[in-house]
């Protein structure tokens, strides 16, 4: 686990199920440390477990706190999250900054997330340095808890190094310009009989259209290979 | 409603709250075309209803179709979401190269989801040009299909704001799926009867690999034209 992690806390959150929803989306993106501020049902709530769905981990170990101070106070670095700005007197931040701060900055992080209801008090706002908004529709603005989590835990994975698709990686690379020169002249030693080519005087472009279209989509020498059967194919007599 | 905005289509979805949650996650970054292939219950599902909380103007206007090459017949650019990379051979992105990719791109952008128990089908899969993967937690992976699509949706909406307008709108966006299935159906037609599917317990295979080579180049409907004109002429008997 990275140091930058951030710990997830929830403040006076409801429904034991929307702790375990939340706690399902912070394993998913490598978050595994929760904090519950006066949880309205108490802790441990029964309700939780078979919502985790496997993040039980993140359950087990979640702390119980008073108040949210308490929650906070070996925490360098705290973000409240709010739905909308409301006149807020401090930094506001996405989730794509956030994550950037927290691998950048030393400390420890925590995100603040208030009750399904309602969200955060004041007061719970006043301990942030960071206001953390979700940049949302202005029209329909409907994040639950735990989709507000998953964004925030998502937006500082990308950054944590967990396995990211790079694009191509398995991928062969594209042909050799022999393979794709035998693949041009193949087709055109199918199409010049036929008449393709004529007249005489646009042959030059249409075999440089013919070129420009087998050059573009840079198959690898497999695919240049297919192709070639392909080709071999058509020369056949059909047998029906 | 910006022209970049992907279409959601759910391939096979099974529970009709799912397809609700699918539609909130949608609306709250401002996405509002769903698709739906063959929902397990039908359509419209009375169970939907209730957990749209307002993001009803999805679900009714919501298409349905039978097959998922019907539901992205008219999209030039169709993304194919797995958890997990299985030996593909597409380039595989992220939900925030994805998002980049369709304010950069013209043409109409699709993205598939599966269905919640088993995601998308080999056949789904191989009408999309990019695998759509989030770089998820190794030893922990549940995201379900709502947090899958806000994921998405987030992303696309990251750069909703920053559209510059470039000078590619000057290259043709690739041809319509149509257009795409037309050459396919062309070269098979042609292939058939030589033999090129034979054995038969190899035909299902070899289709998807002639339809993996033609879906590579991503070619406008130009050079689609020019590549059925090439086929035709193969059709002919050579003069000489």
């Amino acid at each position: 686990m990275s140091s930058s992690a951030p710990i997830i806390v929830l403040v006076r959150p409801q429904l034991g199920e929307n702790i375990a929803k939340a706690a399902r989306a912070m394993l998913n993106f490598g978050l595994t440390e929760m904090r519950l501020v006066n949880p309205r049902d108490g802790w441990p709530n029964p309700s939780a477990g078979p919502a985790a769905a496997g993040a039980d981990v993140v359950l087990d170990q979640a702390k119980v706190y008073e108040t949210t101070a308490e929650a906070v106070a070996d925490c360098e670095h705290i973000y409240a999250t709010t739905v909308r700005k409301r006149g807020v007197t401090k930094p506001v931040v996405g989730p794509d900054e956030a994550g950037r701060r927290m691998h950048r900055e030393a400390g420890r992080h925590a995100i603040l997330f208030g009750r399904e209801a309602s969200g955060l008090e004041t007061e719970d706002v006043a301990l942030a340095r960071h206001i953390l908004t979700v940049p949302i529709n202005p029209e329909f603005g409907s994040l639950n808890l735990a989709q507000a989590v998953i964004l925030c835990a998502y937006e500082w994975s990308k950054q944590a190094g967990l396995v990211q698709p790079t694009a191509e990686e398995e991928i062969l690379p594209p042909a050799s310009q022999d393979d794709l020169d035998g693949l041009v002249a193949h087709f055109e030693k199918l199409l010049g009989p036929r008449g393709y080519f004529l007249p005489d005087s646009r042959a030059e472009a249409t075999r440089r259209t013919l070129r420009g279209i087998l050059t573009k989509p840079g198959w690898n020498h497999l695919e240049i290979r297919t192709l070639r059967g392909i080709l071999s194919t058509l020369e056949r007599e059909p047998r029906d």
